[in-house]
């Protein structure tokens, strides 16, 4: 049985929606965020940092999400929501699938901690307001790229979308989405939020 | 033929570092990133954000290092360096491999920008003290998992170890380490500067 930590809005989702798109049995062990569940002992004691989310499969434990997200493609995918690998269209889908956590999630991660987690008098407004210029110049790189593409890896719906919508998640909820300034973005956020496995992801 | 974009103590080290352990032939482009070469329109048609590394690869262009790590292994590694997908050895590989750079490495970010990279009166103190505790934090949870095996996936060196050791570099320049409270971290890290293809890497 796969077992997922859960809290809404967290790194998380990502795992979630990829279990709901693939179509595959799972069971949700949900944390209060908001009452620090993710910082209790129990919890500490699966993953020692207290992020989200962890997983386990079988013997297995993991966390990070997009370690979670490969693990479960290679080993219930089969051959679903990736290209093949060492093809050119593996080179796009890598870099987008890396790009959606490495250069665009820590501004938000920043905007979140500076507008919502810290306690008010640690933070610094001028802080977040240059992770929110640096997220704004994620989202024109991915207008660009989505001006055309119907999906950051191409034609298809891809991980790499798992990947890159979770910032745009945390965008929407900062109020840098939706944006006029960034028609080709919004027509595909749309397309994303069309997807029944996203609803249920982001649902709770 | 390969080229790798590059300056030295940017995310490109760890590219470079793998090209040479896979003995791959390359020619590297390097970019003064104290004269802002980084951000001249010639790189920025590269990569729009001024970002390192970025990589051609005959008509494949590519950045974020993760995704080029991944690419290079899948086309040019024939096995090496990582273990077979969708076993247990593999959930510990991907772990790893992702915690250097979206758990780990987005803490030595930010010391970098408070305290060297931005202008200085835009530095902030706080802000690099906790991100220098955060990093403390990843470096006990590395100590850890190192008292219990030789590199991060088990007894074989691989490619997480390339994704892990960058933020190590940088904690080294800021003054992290060498860390008598993390004795197993420091065994490692003295392993893996034993490696040439590593000392090429970070030498220029």
């Amino acid at each position: 049985m796969i077992t997922l930590y859960h809290a809404r809005y967290t790194r998380s989702l990502r795992v979630r929606w990829l279990l709901e798109e693939l179509g595959l049995d799972y069971e949700l062990k949900r944390l209060n965020f908001q009452a620090g569940e993710h910082k209790a002992p129990e919890y500490l004691a699966i993953h020692p940092l207290g992020r989200l989310p962890a997983l386990a499969d079988g013997d297995v434990r993991m966390f990070e999400s997009g370690a979670i997200i490969q693990y479960l493609l290679d080993k219930y995918g089969e051959g679903r929501l990736h290209p093949l690998p060492a093809t050119p269209a593996a080179a796009s889908y890598l870099q987008w699938f890396h790009f959606g956590e490495a250069t665009h999630q820590p501004y938000l991660s920043v905007m979140a901690q500076h507008l919502a987690i810290l306690p008010e008098e640690e933070r610094l407004p001028q802080v977040a307001g240059k992770a929110r210029e640096n997220a704004l110049a994620c989202m024109g790189l991915l207008d660009a790229h989505l001006s055309e593409h119907e999906y950051v890896a191409g034609d298809q719906f891809t991980a790499a979308d798992i990947m890159v919508v979770y910032p745009l998640v945390l965008s929407q909820l900062f109020g840098l989405l939706p944006s006029e300034g960034h028609p080709h973005l919004m027509r595909y956020y749309e397309r994303i939020e069309a997807r029944p496995a996203f609803q249920t992801a982001v649902a709770d």
